[in-house]
């Protein structure tokens, strides 16, 4: 079985599982006070360009998104996100647990866009009291999206103007950001520039676990450890994260993950393209929508896996292909071949 | 000036300020076990038909939801409602703030659909582990709607029944009960057979203050003052709010503040029809929404007053007029032939 | 029977229900934009000498607690007050439920001493990352307290200084506000400047109901109204809040309520000393709480009531008798003569 | 540096390395429906001897408890807990944080008596209306506890006995259970029996991370996975925390490693004893507290590590020893060596 359901199919990438050997017995100090933290803080820093960003390790996507909001924001104040943003519906509702209402915008692509935000932020008539609505605050965005797309670096700037005029945090889930940094023209410095803070994805690059928080807006820094350690977020064996994310971070480990694994969906996609297949988002990423006769995929289930999307209709499903940097080559050609002969009978 | 800004600008209706003045040195006991909120308590569950029905007469419309889903709901159960839903735009994220998220559904007229149920409770292929998303529980609308809408008697039974099919509680904000139930063919017994819970509101119906939780289905009952208290629901002086039910559940006087209300804005509505003036929701009921050009509202806003609800061009403007217990006749005749001044000149 | 239950018996003073009559179609503003409302806040301000306090006027005192600390505090922020504290027993967890933890210390009386507040704020050994306990930040007092004493001048300002020294915030609960401003030496003047934020009881105090909150200092004051209204705590009749206030701080009329409650309990308590009851604290203010034979209170009891506090003993028991603006000095007389026959037979 | 500064200072045991090493292309289901994840449970529940008991592990200790009380627990239930309990000082106020409140007791040892359960459910006078207080509803007990102590078999079963008289849930956290079934009579099968939950602690047992929710009470079970989702406690990579509870329940491992533990705390113990030594707590598990003088601390300092309790006096400082599956009983022996020779010079 070959499998291209998602990109943590893996425990962890090589690197990491020795590094987690050969540290065993060094002793190191709880709570995320251990020089491994503080070398992944160093070079996450050092890559971003922003020396004062504050950096905690935490374990889980959900969990860190939902710290977030829960660290970042007032009672009242809410999110605006697009409605196929984690937070909205891979999450179990996990921001509004933590009290906070999530506004969705139409988005274009699976992206937010400054006019989305604009139209939320205008004042309404009938809200004569001004307080009858949550206070828009943040613009969370994914980075690469939920359908595979990536903002560009124009795109990115505008966000933070809109943000700028309306006085709003710009938060980036960065789940799959390995593979953002390969096919957009977003660069770290860029990340430390334009967001207040995001986090970088440690479960879908590679490691283990773990997603590391990085809070360039020194007004959310502090006190975000008590905020984590209170919703489950701090492990004891804090250095466990700090270990992962010292591999990481280190001799461009995360970018060849990221490049690997865009490589393979490439390589997916122009076979895919080559032989008429139809795509539902136009991704560069290592996420890839396509749509499979439903015939196709009952040849194809017994020696491939994905995920199923959506039904189209009564003969077609709307499939998804993800690789990483786990994914063999010959295994994309193998899967490539096997359409083209179903294709073809 | 003449306002039809809302139905809840005067202090309380004659018979409530009376009932006030009678009882100030009666020494009622505290937090609800008087005599006045067992009589009020006693009225509906007659008019109702459910003897056992639960009754706890909150303050105000938002902490009456709020209440409502934290003692309703587990952590992980979400509402489903239409955008203009109160719950939704009008409450600063009341119910988020309790934890829960609000599915938003198109719906019809401002009014939830079956089939807008069906949707969300259809299973998601890309959800394998089923526990990504919340979990669909409870089925939130008004009576009448926030656009004046109202539901028939037929559309409330086939929401019973889509609620019924997957598990959800049906659940009424009965903000504007009184005119709901004269001009719709929804009785109150129909009520006591359809909702698993709802409010009957007080404040916009003549009440100083105060909404009736009626609590029709037992398996929510437990433990609900408890949850009322902590949220800070409880009045120690709860036979204020007894006393207030307890005078409109009386004589008819409910139901004769809707009918009022109703019958001036039908006038209204009539008397607009005729001017050609047009209606942007087919309302039944005392909110009536129109449109009127800019200029003629320049003329009247000195001596009328109304709730601009949006801007529709740049030369007109949709604004809503509210009848009430208070409306007098006459001012609203006085309207009709200002506005047919302003048309004609 | 003449009751000593509570100082929330009766509806409301009689200038305040007349208020109510007077203003009936008025047609104010909704949600506290009126000008009794307006005149509400002046009227408090220039009270304390503080130009630019924030005034709200809420519901009920649990609300009024529970939405200062839903405001007030960041998530992991802690309370520090004695075990008879309001918020600690009263109120349905209502403050953990907005997500707090409230750390209970010993106090003296049933006041926070400095000394209570240095122990909870002194570093902890074993607490090595710093992050393992919640972090205080505010100390709630009640004024009166719950065992009827008071905090004087020199005492407030003491806690002020320790508060300062740990960054912490100085809270007030005056429920019984009016009682507390009569019998000790703190002057509203003092309240603006030893307590960031406090709240005017209403409800204990001849209001119908109504709490009016307080912010002096100006970090706690930014959008306060959003979490007021989300918490449930907004009328939309905010004038009727608005207008009981403006009342009440007109013509020394709350300053006179609390003198005349304290004046009825002093004549009660200094009539039980002579009778040789024994008293529970040493309560200057209009709670008395005194220990009495079961005996006696069997003969009373069909004649008076009174709220029992405790078993003391298989044939005595502590019971609190309150008086308020409605107490007649006859009822209390009456009282201390049918003690004393009973005493004395 | 000779470590007894806690027993998570390792990666993970041997065992538990190596198999993430010889799983890592496996390619299993996300989200926990993994066969290791299948295996563990399966495991776990013939080891407790209750058949369709729901297990779930999460990610940490924290989590685990917060996610606990957030499933089993409606809005106004509280829990009773000793002040030393975990919950209590050592979680940052998680608890407070999911809305609930904890009622300390004083407890014995550590532990929880029944009567300091029966003195909590005892009715309050003062609670005229019933409401006014949390409810208490569930009993968090720790095993072994804080403070190194252990509950007996006839303990738990008289906890079970108050438990039932009160209709409340007990409670057990493992976070040292390997510790505990060591050092007590409570056998893996009376846990099945008393508890309505518990669960069993990895990370200071020789995992890499997780901890074993065991749900015994079908009532608790429904939906736990949900809102440990919301929580953010499931992790996607399910199965590493499943291959782990695999290893652990396998061959003994989980006991041998708590035997250990307990062995040479015994030694340490038993030679501080001949020592002189005096211990703060009676403790037969793997967290050893003694008084040392400060002299003696400093001298031992440069080459031993232990986690300093509390202030004693101006002289001695109490600290705490734990062992752990890593402790080498040749260190044990090195530290004693070095004590006595402080001792008598």
């Amino acid at each position: 079985m070959i499998s291209f359901v998602n990109d943590y199919s893996e425990n962890a990438c090589p690197e990491i599982l020795e590094a987690l050997q050969q540290t065993n017995y060094e002793g190191n100090k709880a709570y995320s006070y251990d020089r491994h933290s503080e070398l992944a803080a160093k070079f996450i820093r050092e890559k971003i360009g922003v020396s004062d960003a504050e950096i905690q390790i935490l374990v889980g996507g959900t969990q860190t998104n939902l710290i977030a909001m829960a660290a970042f924001l007032r009672p009242h104040e809410a999110i605006i996100a697009v409605p196929t943003g984690h937070i909205c519906v891979h999450e179990t509702g996990a921001v509004e647990c933590t009290g906070h209402k999530c506004i969705e915008v139409a988005g274009v692509d699976g992206k937010v866009t400054p006019e989305d935000v604009r139209k939320v932020c205008a004042p309404q008539h009938w809200d004569h009291a001004g307080i009858l609505t949550v206070r828009p605050k943040m613009v969370y965005i994914s980075q690469t999206t939920e359908v595979g797309t990536v903002y560009s670096a124009a795109e990115l700037r505008a966000l933070r103007e809109v943000c700028d005029e309306h006085n709003l945090l710009l938060y980036c889930d960065g789940a799959r950001l390995s593979s953002a940094l390969d096919c957009s023209d977003m660069t770290w410095e860029l990340m430390g520039e334009v967001f207040d803070a995001f986090y970088i994805g440690g479960t879908k690059n590679g490691a283990l676990f773990g997603e590391a928080m990085v809070i360039v807006n020194p007004s959310l820094q502090e006190d975000f450890r008590y905020i984590a350690k209170q919703r489950g977020g701090m492990l004891a064996k804090g250095w466990l994260l700090g270990l992962q994310f010292e591999t990481l971070m280190q001799n461009g480990l995360y970018e060849k993950i990221g490049a690997h694994a865009n490589r393979m969906a490439m390589i997916m996609r122009e076979g895919l393209l080559r032989l008429g297949v139809r795509f539902t988002s136009d991704s560069p990423s290592n996420q890839q929508f396509v749509v499979f006769p439903n015939s196709v995929l009952r040849e194809l289930e017994n020696d491939f896996a994905w995920e199923v999307i959506s039904t189209v209709d009564d003969n077609s499903t709307e499939i998804r292909l993800v690789t990483s940097w786990a994914t063999k080559e010959s295994d994309v050609h193998e899967f490539l071949r096997r359409v083209e002969v179903c294709k073809f009978n």
